[in-house]
């Protein structure tokens, strides 16, 4: 296709008429299609129906220590469900402790205690003053609520997403920590990043464990979410990952990280386990705290998830599958942005290897014109500038594509629908800043 | 029997050498009891096996409203669930909120909420300088772990737990919190309380309700833990709650209270839902800060709570099967504490109509004496001055009874030792404090 940028006005001014025209029909067509959020499709949720009943009778609730998982206590997980999450979580089960059903509600309670009570004896954060954070950008939305919560300002920094540094721009986050003590703490999602699908390289991972922080209690909140979720079963389609806490522990920062993970995208959203792993000290501090807020947490949806999934290699035969459904909805997701897009000189995006995400970049300042495009079109897009702290993307290109819930042919009618939407907010950007064209 | 009182030295030292011997006995019988928490038993546990699989296949798992139970979402609960846990607390449904599996987690976060954000536009409390807060004793010790998590100074007041006035001695606490602004709130277990057993009277409520806080953010915690737990199915003979909502609104109070319950002895601790229910700006509010914290509760747990207890009629039917087995026990208690210890002089102990626990008396200063002895003869007890912040019972005579889980033949082993460490406690300490006999 010819570049728009190659266009005068009149041929800009007959192309927006064409994608018009192409929207009114969409808009006609009443469609009400979601690509917002980064559920899993019911194909998906039903790989995971022997979990609803894998426990079925008294006898079937008994963990492999003899614990009744129906009665009270195991504050911090029993030993197969510490497992099996150590394994989602390349740790140790001696150092991986399972909590509640949310890696959100894991994270939000970190830095809650962070805030309360310290770590390590430094004073409570909450007393510390004024305090930052560094978010890689574009991110996930839902961190960036957490830390606003609690009244943190917000820094954002780059995520390099080609070359071989992969990972927070590491030159600016190194020198950022290192002169500012207020800077507390980075969200990192290091593997199949939300939503821009890159994993952090080795030598990021490194760095970011060797850094200097003028905060002695600063804290990279690694939220692995999607650890286990590739789009092939091929190990060579794979992105590996560095352990940040061997890399931690190699540096002499032991206790900087902490990992959270959870089997939401695994089994069934909201209603799994999730998991916190960290260094012996900083998981010794969160137990004590821990219980105070909570006799254990749910070991019936720990024991069913370790009978189901059995251990990581039963995780990995599971993701297989949810592979097979997502493989083909990535694979459309490209298939219809290059077709509709490639040119055009007006968009670029992401192509994952695993996760939920493809992260899409259009003109500048085109995205919040986009996604109420598609609104009118009957297209739910993730709202404009969530990939940001405050919602703000200051060159407002950035939208997120979350291809896993619609069928695969409404992802296809909502992906025509995403595309016509890119080309009128481009072209109505490009008419207001074109010279008048010769004929008029 | 003699009372003791009335023994001399000798006497008293003879008793002494009877029940050392029976001490004796008891430790070569090698047992293995426990009398130290509320844990319901095997017995009761199997009432709840139908909910294991009560959702056993992916059409099992829609909500009335459609909502797929599986995938993420409705951060308030389900709407069956918000009905049902409504109907234990007494409740709305639309002022209901269905959270995590636990109570206490629900508390917690409630307090550290107020600590971090405060409410109703107040300053958070976490800089509202040395906060002070009051705790009726004998009380649950876990609540008191809470407080104490977040160094808030607990001040015990007595419970009344005869005559008309069941509840918080009020002249005290309405004395307390008319004068002094840093006490925030006060831990009520109001009905079939942990461990005295008694249930706050209606006045008792309304002037909870109506008192005077120089606190303008004062706040109730009501854990109506034990509001369905009776140990007879018959009305006459269960206590009844006057709710605490319509009191704080009647007074002009309607944001003073926060209601706490959970389904952890209805079903399976732990494993079951939590709720809190309170004025519309209270949940409001939860739920705004909620909304950082999680994406939503565990929707499968509560549609199988649904579906299993179905409403108020079904919750009474379930609990009636746990009175038919808890009744029993609770009967083996007040037979073999009357048996061994009416007319001694030195023990008193409450006969509750519902809960958990019966609370004992000992002579001042034998509590933890008793405790010592018990566990030497293989019968754990929650230990002494639990009931009192900081585990510090002044009197160092009050212990909580719980009789809900051994099997009833090993119940009344453990009360036969509980009876003779009580026993041994109080001659020795009355031996310390006696004249030497005429014979010596």
């Amino acid at each position: 296709m010819e570049s728009y940028r190659t266009l005068d006005a009149a041929q800009l001014q007959q192309a927006l008429l064409r994608e018009r025209e192409r929207h009114d029909s969409f808009c006609a067509q009443g469609l009400a299609l979601n690509m917002a959020r980064g559920k899993p499709s019911d194909e998906q949720l039903d790989l995971s129906s022997p979990l609803l009943s894998i426990l079925a009778a008294p006898a079937d609730c008994q963990a492999a220590d003899g614990t009744d998982c129906r009665n009270y206590g195991v504050l911090a997980g029993i030993p197969e469900a510490r497992e099996l999450m150590a394994s989602v979580l390349d740790d140790d089960p001696a150092t991986t402790i399972v909590l509640g059903s949310s890696s959100l509600t894991a994270m939000y309670d970190a830095l809650a205690r962070l805030m309360a009570f310290g770590t390590e004896g430094h004073e409570p954060w909450e007393r510390q003053g004024p305090l930052r954070w560094l978010c890689p950008v574009p991110g996930y939305d839902r961190h960036f609520s957490i830390t606003e919560a609690f009244g943190i300002e917000m820094l954002p920094v780059p995520l390099v997403t080609e070359g071989p540094s992969l990972g927070p721009a590491m030159d600016e986050v190194e020198r950022l920590v290192a002169e500012d003590p207020s800077i507390k703490g980075i969200w990192c999602v290091p593997k199949y990043a939300n939503p821009s699908g890159i994993t952090y390289a080795d030598d990021v991972v490194r760095r970011l464990a060797a850094m200097e922080c003028a905060a002695p209690d600063f804290r990279i909140f690694w939220d692995n979410a999607y650890s286990v979720h590739h789009l092939s079963d091929d190990a060579t389609r794979q992105d590996a990952l560095l352990d940040i806490g061997l890399a931690c522990r190699e540096a002499g920062h032991p206790n900087r990280y902490l990992k959270f993970g959870s089997t939401s995208k695994v089994t069934f959203p909201g209603a799994g386990i999730a998991a916190l792993a960290a260094s012996p000290d900083n998981v010794a501090e969160a137990l004590g705290h821990l219980r105070a807020q909570t006799i254990g947490g749910d070991k019936l949806a720990q024991l069913r998830h370790s009978r189901f999934l059995v251990d990581g290699a039963g995780i990995a035969a599971h993701m297989a599958r949810h592979a097979s459904i997502l493989a083909p909805k990535f694979a459309l997701v490209q298939a219809k942005l290059h077709d509709g897009l490639d040119g055009l000189g007006i968009a670029r995006w992401s192509d994952p290897r695993g996760g939920y995400f493809v992260s899409f970049d259009g003109m500048e300042g085109t995205a919040r014109r986009t996604v109420a495009l598609a609104r009118e079109a009957g297209v739910v897009l993730t709202g404009a500038g969530a990939t940001w702290p405050y919602g703000e993307d200051p060159a407002d290109s950035n939208l997120r594509i979350a291809p896993s819930l619609p069928p695969i042919e409404e992802l296809g009618q909502a992906l025509d629908v995403l595309v016509c939407c890119v080309r009128i907010a481009a072209l109505e950007k490009l008419l207001a800043a074109a010279p008048p064209s010769a004929s008029s």
